[in-house]
């Protein structure tokens, strides 16, 4: 393996200081509740953390022909789900009856999109993408909750939350789009991109679609009222 | 290892056709509540996956003398704690204050009792049956708590449903038994029935407690009302 | 290693002994609720389970150089949650709306310390004590909550439940201080102190962490009305 680890110890300091801004954010929370602060700080911190263990090279598996970053998926795992319910809690943050159907289903279909990877980047043959695609099938699952069920949610809850939800979610939707699009092309899947392209997109696309998701959903939030 | 790859192909597709069913009836709820038919849906889903990773070979694990089919423990540590939630949310379907403390018990105590019999299965000699019976109590445990609180709520809650939660809790209880049974008898403990029998027997058995169960549970409550 | 699996199991005889004291104060509520004790008898059967598959041998990993204790990592994981859960219950205990923050918040930076253990615990040189800081930062942040908003809370809830959730609070603060002190003196550490006074050390506090905890809070508890 190269040395990448300057790059990673970079990527944990963009977390550190995502993290802390929205802490400060979080001092003058201007009647956003304050659940949508905490999961914002949360997710930094702990794909820091994630990343650090991969710069120590302890998030590595080092295999004959490649380098296999089980750290992502512990990093993803707990990431995704908490990046999911902050925009489902923002899709529903005028409804009375907060509808956990929805938020449990959300999490379930992530969880087991991220195992699926996860099972798929350690696999190899035909085998890898029987799990690829079952991912696929996850990942469409949830942009079908995203876009149907909270988007009725959030219509219904105004005019102006409906267009926050709406460019919310669609950030979002661009961005994971491209988490299996980069990883199938790169080392994990068919090995097209080189492994120094596979490293820089896993640290410039979790930039945008972690710290930058958070601005622009707390920035809406903060903005309707 | 002998191969049963297609017999566990065969239990995937039997579980994704009851998914679909369950995804189905769900169209139609009829006054059922949406996360009864998400229980049943996940089950299978999750199920199928698990049977399929023993399918491709990585779900077991092969030992000199026998192959540990783990990913079993990976089914159940995640379907057993949904097959009681959704006995539990027929019991107290009309109560208002959900009872959470016997839902959590519920899960601990049902997660422990996989975990004992990953470990068991994993260990030798007097160790082994140190974890089983640990695994047995968790059992009587469960067994106690559907059989006297949950049945007291389900019985307070009219003859209706008392006598639909007492059908429904008389199969869990049947099948479940069963599980410990065929687990001790076969290579996991004494080694009495062949590793066909046992292949044979947590593929016939899943079926009637998770797919089987959720017909009778779901049915039911559909002619409740 | 030596033997120590007498200590070991004499420890999970204590758990089980405190247990089902605690199962059997459960008979007379006193209007203390019944998820308190469920949690004061959850921790000490969990803890024993893990301490006995030390005293198999199984919950450890010996390494050329020294013995990694594992299983007390999986004890901690769930039972200083549920520590944390049962101090904050208290401080909320007449509180209407449960703020879910502040237990996500505590139960988060909490799983984040352990996790951090026990991955210094495999670490070695530097590494070893960047995790290990990290870990300090989590329980920095957990006191805190602890003695600021929690003890805030408890304070409005009148001069009897201030008093009692103040004298709980500071039990739990002295001995938590203890665990990254013996675990930072010991073999995981800079191995001042020998394997048999760690080994002592990790079955002494935590009789007087979990059932002595317990004991404290739920005497305090009952006392209250
Ligand atoms: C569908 C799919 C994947 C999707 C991953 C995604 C969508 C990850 C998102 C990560 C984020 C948003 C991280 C935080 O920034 C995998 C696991 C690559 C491979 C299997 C198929
Ligand atoms: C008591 C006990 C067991 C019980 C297992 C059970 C009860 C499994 C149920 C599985 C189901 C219902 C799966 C879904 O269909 C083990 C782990 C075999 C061994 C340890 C002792
Ligand atoms: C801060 C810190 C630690 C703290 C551990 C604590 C506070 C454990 C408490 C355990 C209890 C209370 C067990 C139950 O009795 C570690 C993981 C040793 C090392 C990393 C830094």
């Amino acid at each position: 393996m190269e040395n990448f680890a300057s790059l990673h110890y970079f990527y944990a300091l963009v977390m550190l200081t995502g993290a802390l801004y929205f802490f400060y954010l979080s001092r003058r929370p201007k009647d956003v509740p304050n659940y949508e602060y905490l999961v914002a700080i949360l997710i930094p911190l702990w794909s820091g953390a994630a990343y650090l263990s991969i710069a120590f090279g302890q998030g590595v598996l080092e295999q004959p022909e490649r380098t296999i970053y089980f750290a992502r998926y512990l990093d993803w795992v707990v990431t995704t789900p908490l990046l999911l319910l902050a925009l489902a809690f923002t899709a529903i943050i005028y409804t009375e009856k907060k509808s956990k159907t929805i938020l449990f289903s959300l999490v379930a279909a992530d969880v087991f999109m991220i195992l699926t990877g996860l099972i798929a980047d350690l696999s190899s043959g035909v085998v890898k993408y029987v799990w690829y695609v079952l991912g696929i099938i996850a990942l469409l699952l949830i942009l079908y909750i995203i876009w149907y069920p909270l988007r009725q949610i959030a219509d219904r809850s105004g005019h102006k939350l409906s267009i926050h939800y709406r460019r919310t979610a669609a950030y979002l939707t661009c961005f994971w789009i491209l988490y299996p699009t980069v990883w199938v092309l790169g080392p994990s899947g068919v090995g097209l991109t080189q492994q120094t392209v596979d490293v820089l997109a896993f640290i410039i696309l979790p930039i945008f679609s972690k710290v930058g998701f958070s601005v622009l959903d707390l920035y809406g939030l903060r903005r309707l009222r």
